[in-house]
Formats: structure tokens, C-alpha cells, sequence
């Protein structure tokens, strides 16, 4: 099981971090390493182009490793993104849209994970990927 | 003299990137493949650890160079960023930020640039530093 | 069936990229936008910490994602890198690299991948992954 | 002063990353927190488009960024690049090549820099830049 639940971590969430809460970002599902997290589209997220804005998948990538880090650490607010590498792969049209993390490797100090991010508008293909890597708190190192 | 002036980014920003213009963000100087964006700390910025969170600080450098690219290619707001990668250097606390961005390479195709965000409150050393890579569109190719 | 053969590869690579022959990086296997890649480990390759440098490991990942893109576009030895990211996860010790390629996104212009780099001493976790855009030539886009 | 000699880096280098020797690259200057690498170029560094590859430039910031750290901290050949991103500008030619590495922020337990490679060939213009992050050895860290 994973070792935060899902109402803990919106919880942590809504009371620390309101930016995201501001977004609508729900987390959908974790597993062991894994975060699926959802997002309805909104017209202040559009850029030129009728389509969501970068920082708003940035947001909703980091979000869903920061998840995935807890899923296997436990509640670690402190935990925090260190390096984040984006590729937008295509521009995603208003929507909900969803982004899925992973767990590519857990150290002691470190987390390296990769999320994609997909919209429910244009089924299948990924609209951005990222990687990202965490710095882990030192209480949570177990 | 840059080929799009503060007045003419700061009203495409407002017209069409209304998720900046909610952030604060002012574009406040601009050169020729240079540009400078100062953001006022909020509390709803704020991440555990009393600290503004990565997406905002994404964002502050995602603009700065969005602008450093017009700066030089003229006003093209279908530019867009397809690769960003961010180190997050030391946690800012709230007050203001500054993003301040550099062209390294203007392709006909692909921009790339660097930009640094200061911590107005913590002097002298960057917080975060970010690499980008914008697609240009084909209409600003001259 | 991929566009490429493995043995249309390797005479590409052999003819026109000495530097990856020199390293013994042979192709193994290939899918349509997948490729993996073998090499063995040589002393020359160390550095301190009785490790596989990191150049070496670059220089693998790249090579299998330059298989992967030719897998869907065909033999299109002018396709460039024009970013990659690359995360060390653990030192790898001598022996056998294996780099696994994944097309991510294939776009008309850029191609966007993945790979991830196993030991084949430590079994089961990677030592290192990388996402790279590639620039594909014009001729290979129909 | 740089805390680590010339004389004493390349030594490192010589006796303990061969790779790095093979390639010929040699440590033309060093500052507090800067470094200077210099490569001749050589026919087998060659891929498709008659240019230097890309884990040739690779290896290049690497070791610039690798001795920039220990400008700082001293000798500390265990010092780790945990992650690199680069951004290929241009194709360079044959020719000499030089990388140039700068700190961006130095802290106890990650390094992060930045170096730019340019070609003797192309003056001017950078044909490459690429941003790392080092794990630095605890015995460094003072």
C-alpha cells in the first residue's frame, strides 16, 4: 500500500499548498511509486493558440511526482524539486487533462521520476513529459 | 531598439495569457534578446517550508524568455516553449522575484535561452535557473 | 517492421560514426520506435569511484534513441540531437550497458524520446535516464 | 586562488579518467569557480554532416563543469554529475573546441553549472550549452 492516502495527501494539499488547490488539481489515484493526478481545463489556463499554458503542466507534473515521492516515503511536505525537465509535445486544446507519475529511482537524498501528461480531449498520444528529481527531507530517510 | 516594445508584450499578456497576468507578473525591462520580469511574493504562492513554489517560479522565467524571444523576432505570441528545464537553486521567501532572461542561440526554427530568478529579499545569489527551447513560428521568420 | 535493419544501422554507424564504433556499441534489438543497444565495459571507461563515466553512458542512450528515430522515419543519418537531459541514477560498475530507446513523440520537425541505461552487473534498476529531441532532416518527413 | 592547480587536475584526469585523455582534452584555465577545457578537433570525432558529435561536446562541459567544482572545493575526483542537460546550437566543424564552465551556486551537498562550448572554427557564436548538477563528496564538504 502506498504509504500516504489519497485524502492525506489532498489534505496536505489544501492547507499548504493553496496554488494548487487554486488550479483544481485533484490527485485520481496512487499506487507504490505511482500518482494519477486530474485537472479540468479552464479559460484562464489558455494561451495563444486556444491552448493550456506551460506552467499550468509544469504544475500539474510536479504535482503528481510529488505524490509518487510520498506514495513510497510517506508525508514529506518538505521534499522538494530540485531539477524539472519539460517537453511539451504538443499543444493541448482546453480540457480535462491528466497526468501520470512514476518512480524511475528512490535513493536516500534524491528521487528521480518521470510524469506524463495527457489530455482527455486528444485520446492517446501524451501532450508533455517530464522529469523531475527531489530532494528527499531528512527525517524521511528510513 | 527591441522589435516589440513593454507596452505592446504587457497588453498580449493581458489579452491572452490571462494565467500570468493573474500571477502579477510585469515585464520591466527589455533589450535586444534580453528581458527582465518582477513578480510581488503572495501568500498563495507559498509552498511548505514558508517558500514560493516551483510552477510560479516556472512561470517567472517561462515569461521572461517568451518576451526576450519577441524582443528579437517581434511580436509572435504562437512562439512556444518546447523544452524547459529548471534548477531550483534555494528556497525564496515570499517578496518580490525577478526573472531575468538571455538569448544564447535565435535559429530560424528554435530559440534557446537561459534565465536566472533572483529573490529580491535574499540578495546577490540566484534561486533558480532555468534553459529553454521555444519553437518559433513561421510567419517570424525573417 | 521497423524502416531501418539492424545491419543498415551498424553499416551507418560504422561508416560514419567512428567515435561510436571506437566504444563497441553494437545494436541489438529494434522495434518500431524502440532500440536497444549493448556495449561492454572497458577499463578505459572508468573513472574514480571504479564507475563507467558519464560520457560513455551519454553516448549510449544517445546512439540507441539515433536507432529508435530511424526505426520510424528510416535511414536518415542527418536526424541531430538538439537536447538532451540525462539523470545518473547509480554509478554503474564495469560490465555490460544495455540502453533501451523509446519514442516519446514524433513530430513532423522534432522527435522526442526516451531511454533508460541498465547494468547488466546490477540487475533490475537503471543507472541512468535520458530524454532527448531529436531535429529530423527534411527529406525523412512524409 | 582556485583551490585545485592545473597541474593537479590534469594529473587526476591522466591517471584516473582515461576516457577524458583519449579525447585529448587538456585544462587551459581555471578561476574560483571557472574553467577552461580545450580540445583539437579529430577526424574519428566526426558523425553525418561532416560535424563533431554530440558525446564529444557532452564530454567536454562535463569535465570543464567537473574541474569548476573543484576550483572551489578542492580535489575531490568523487564528485558525480547526477544530471546534465544540453542544448546542441549548431553543428560545429572540425577545429579546436573550448568549453567554458561557470558556478552557478555552489551548496553543501549539489553543485550547479553551466558551461558554454564554443568552436575556434565559428568564432563567436556558441555551438553548444549545457547545465549540470554534482553531487559533491561528503569529505568536501567544509
Amino acid at each position: 500500500m502506498p504509504r500516504i492516502s489519497i485524502d492525506e495527501f489532498e489534505e496536505l494539499i489544501r492547507e499548504q499548498v493553496p496554488f494548487i488547490t487554486s488550479l483544481g488539481a485533484r490527485l485520481e489515484a496512487l499506487g507504490k511509486g505511482t500518482a494519477t493526478v486530474r485537472m479540468a481545463g479552464k479559460p484562464e489556463f489558455l494561451r495563444p493558440g486556444e491552448t493550456v499554458n506551460g506552467p499550468v503542466l509544469f504544475a500539474l507534473a510536479d504535482v503528481a511526482m510529488y505524490a509518487a515521492v510520498m506514495s513510497l516515503i510517506g508525508r514529506s511536505e518538505m521534499a522538494m524539486t530540485s531539477n524539472l525537465n519539460i517537453n511539451f509535445l504538443r499543444p493541448p486544446p482546453m480540457g480535462d487533462l491528466l497526468a501520470e507519475a512514476k518512480m524511475i529511482k528512490l535513493g536516500k537524498r534524491l528521487a528521480v521520476l518521470e510524469a506524463t501528461v495527457f489530455s482527455k480531449t486528444v485520446e492517446g498520444e501524451p501532450v508533455a513529459h517530464a522529469t523531475g528529481t527531489y530532494s528527499l527531507p531528512p527525517e524521511s530517510r528510513k
